[in-house]
């Protein structure tokens, strides 16, 4: 204990030394070859959700005690500030404006649009396959489902390289698929659809106990491929809105609903880490926990807190980005805080090289940070963060500064209350202010010239901007990497404008896509 | 491990049952008879400023060892929003209104005010001499100096149950005693005195080693006192504006000046902990660290950060009230994560009862939590918070609910930023929103009748008030609390208003009042 200590009040000095020596004197790599690797994504849930990043009345957790004895990310951020984007870059290792994961009209794949992530991506899980390892899926996919019929399945991660994919929902989870009577006549077949690998198994369906299924799922895949190298991407519907949660799991948080779900979710970590325990393979297994992107703040008390950061989902300011990471690798990664910058963007390649494979160089990819990183045991090579908004990039963070040539308005608590009921429920489905299709400059986008500027390290919040004209070096370097940037930047045709309601999932024409079927026979491939 | 993990997941549900099943077995103590006492008080550290409560960018040091290693509280409050109350409270287990520390025109005490803590009040080391305690303190005393003449130091510590009073700062850290030039013609020698026991040995002080002379005199002490129970009060200058540390720590944050301060602050903390540690006696000593109150904002960059919560230093929002305590006690205290509900105030009683004593019954005492709550292993007794300001009760937390019948103007940082010069330093001097003399109703000051009710377990940034048609209940039992507590409410003298010039300490009165005296010979009971 005395020598934690020490090294405690030593680290205050010496934090940036030891990186330095270690990155010299440690390159060879400490951890096992091809790991498992699980990635558990979190959604909708913000810098500031969890007892280990300060909440001060969200129980301590599962996830927790992931940060205690893993390696918590202080200054990560997601790849997009809302779902599909977000998704697609973190399977692609691409920003969306190069994959095409945007459109005029949306920032999301919708039921009704005969788009998804292009099968021309290589996502992770592909990669992996080629690899030797055997992976798999459940959860939230939210990155296209038809494109011909309502049955094609085109756009579904069978079709994206997971070997076996268990329950997931292709879209949501939408307010419309809430079944509380809360809000309105729902839950609504025409948005909601509970599929087992590429068949529907209930539309519309009941939420209560998706993260019960998910799990039964991933313990079963885990048990079944043990002896295998794995990839697994459990991508959680907690804690997006509208909340649910097993009966288990309801009235367990002090915090009320959204706390019950992050407890629930808690519970689903709890369980991958302890099936890895006792199937004896946890020092074989890297497992991430993130979360897809910043809190959806208009969703009032049933949305998450972003921590001290301005901004929320779907906007370019910390808040929007800046997420809860953990990399956990018991006998590999020591315990630790770290606030190297991180991008979900760099997993890819991270991934791609613990498994024995390196990036194609067929096209661009966005990954930066190495392995080593990840572990704890390097400093980053990554000191920029793109952020994007469309395919319009409104902000970069370089080193320790942000810059921002576009901003959106960002709303005060005050001034969402406006469709909030009180005390602090939604009144009714999905907002997102400044995020439509005609949202312009002046209206509700600012632009910036000269860029507004400001020091997170010292001042996180995003609240005291610099002076542009003490920091010319600054922006000329930053010039010089979008000049680089845009060299090599392909964008992507737009995919979410491409609308046909014939594409919409149904279960079965004649009874109005009302279905139920009884539970599939577990595949655990 | 797999313990632990089953624990943490457990916790989720089991949290309440555990605390019940332990408060009913485990009654008996299973703590050592009479331990050694230390209080490490920060001075204006806000909940969100250590990287253990959240903060992103403020690197690990030994305090987040002490979170780790000890009991974190996430729910633990100050006993007061500003300096003098706050540390006469903590001192004497009495709220301010009892004991007179209030005024009409100031909140603390200023060096040309004839009084103090008024000598009849016994403080905790009084208590515990009596206890057969060896007592000691350094650092930020703030509860008077003179009550006749310029040297009779009537008010100091000595006088006030300590037996070594090491440096001292009897007032400040005020903007006047900065010796940066940052903040006009500075430092002033009438406002700014460093004194070692009951004299002057420098005026006006220099700031950069004051903190390296502090942990200095208490490792004195704690060697000279290792045999004996001892009780020692470390009252910090860091991080209370403005800001300075020893040149060892200048430039070690990426948060900067602020970071520097609060690292230098941990350095403080691991040299304490460390010295029980290589004396052997860390496992029979009790260590507390908390802050006084929330940060001052108005401070800027310069200030810190109150996490998630609305308001800040000198207000009655949680921002103002709410502190990081850990309680440390290796051996004793398991490590871990509290959400039990505890107030500054509850020290007093607990330390006397770990010394073997208990209350003396000639006075009321505000203390209501036993020591088990403290050491983690029963659960809170207080189910109340009362915020006063001066003399007035502007709002109460009962259970998880907090009820505002007056409010304070709680600035945002926009607005805050008027006094702040880019990017982000304070424009000049101490700033108070709505904290003169004659702030009142409809100036600043709101009255709510209802009142305002939020439920800070749901809604922590105290952002949607419920109806208080709907909650009846509540409010008639706080109206019987408030009753209760009125009906032995015996109001003090406010002793903020007896100005005399003559009083403000002079060391030379030939010399202008400039002195630097040799470094006294270290005097270590």
């Amino acid at each position: 204990m005395a020598q934690m200590l020490r090294l405690a009040v030593k680290i205050v000095l010496l934090v940036e030394l030891v990186f330095f020596v270690q990155s010299k004197v440690t390159r060879q790599k400490r951890h096992i070859a091809k790991p498992n690797i699980i990635l558990l994504l979190a959604d909708d849930m913000g810098y500031g959700d969890l007892a280990s990043y300060g909440h001060p009345t969200q129980e301590y957790g599962p996830v927790d005690y992931m940060a205690q004895n893993g390696l918590k990310f202080m200054q990560a951020y997601s790849s997009d500030s809302v779902c599909s984007p977000s998704r697609a870059a973190l399977l692609t290792g691409r920003l969306p404006v190069r994959t095409g994961v945007w459109g005029e009209g949306h920032r999301v794949f919708l039921p009704w649009l005969t788009t998804g992530l292009p099968r021309e991506e290589i996502t992770i899980a592909e990669a992996l396959q080629g690899l030797g390892y055997t992976t798999g899926m459940v959860g939230k996919w939210h990155l296209g489902i038809n494109k011909y019929n309502h049955s094609d399945g085109y756009h579904l991660p069978t079709h994206h390289g997971f070997d076996f994919v268990g329950h997931i929902i292709p879209f949501g989870g939408s307010y419309s698929c809430d079944n509380s009577g809360r809000y309105g006549d729902t839950p609504d077949p025409g948005k909601c659809f509970l599929y087992y690998g590429d068949d529907i198994v209930q539309q519309p369906y009941y939420q209560e106990n998706l993260t019960v299924s998910f799990v039964n799922d991933i313990t079963g895949f885990l048990r079944a491929n043990k002896d295998n190298p794995f990839f697994f991407y459990f991508a959680m519907m907690h804690p997006h809105a509208p909340l649910f949660s097993s009966a288990q799991f309801k009235g367990s948080s002090r915090r009320g609903r959204y706390g019950d779900n992050i407890n629930e979710l808690g519970w689903a970590v709890g369980s991958v880490i302890e099936e890895l325990e006792s199937l004896g393979i946890d020092e074989k297994t890297l497992v991430i926990f993130m979360s897809d992107h910043g809190p959806h703040l208009e969703s009032c008390l049933e949305g998450g807190h972003q921590g001290i950061f301005r901004g929320y989902k779907s906007n370019s300011f910390e808040g929007g980005y800046r997420v809860p990471l953990i990399s956990y690798w018991p006998g590999t990664i020591s315990p630790g805080i770290t606030h190297e910058i991180f991008s979900a963007l760099d997993l890819y390649g991270i991934f791609l090289d613990l498994a024995g494979g390196q990036l194609p160089t067929d096209k661009a990819y966005d990954c930066v940070n190495g392995a080593e990183v990840l572990l704890g045991k390097e400093e980053a090579s990554r000191n920029f963060i793109l952020f994007y908004n469309r395919d319009v990039l409104f902000a970069v963070r370089y080193d320790n500064y942000k810059v921002h040539f576009l901003t959106q308005e960002d709303l005060t608590i005050e001034q969402i209350s406006f469709q909030c009921l009180p005390p602090g429920y939604p009144a009714n489905g999905n907002y997102f202010n400044c995020n439509e299709k005609n949202a312009s400059l002046h209206e509700c986008i600012t632009e910036h010239d000269p860029p507004l500027i400001f020091d997170l390290d010292k001042d996180p919040t995003e609240s005291w901007p610099l002076d542009p004209s003490e920091h010319g070096q600054l922006l000329d370097d930053i010039n010089e990497l979008l000049v680089e940037h845009r060299k090599n930047l392909v964008r992507g045709r737009p995919l979410m404008d491409d609308t046909d309601f014939s594409v919409v999932p149904c279960c079965n024409v004649n009874n109005g896509c009302y279905c139920n079927f009884p539970e599939p026979e577990p595949s655990k491939i």
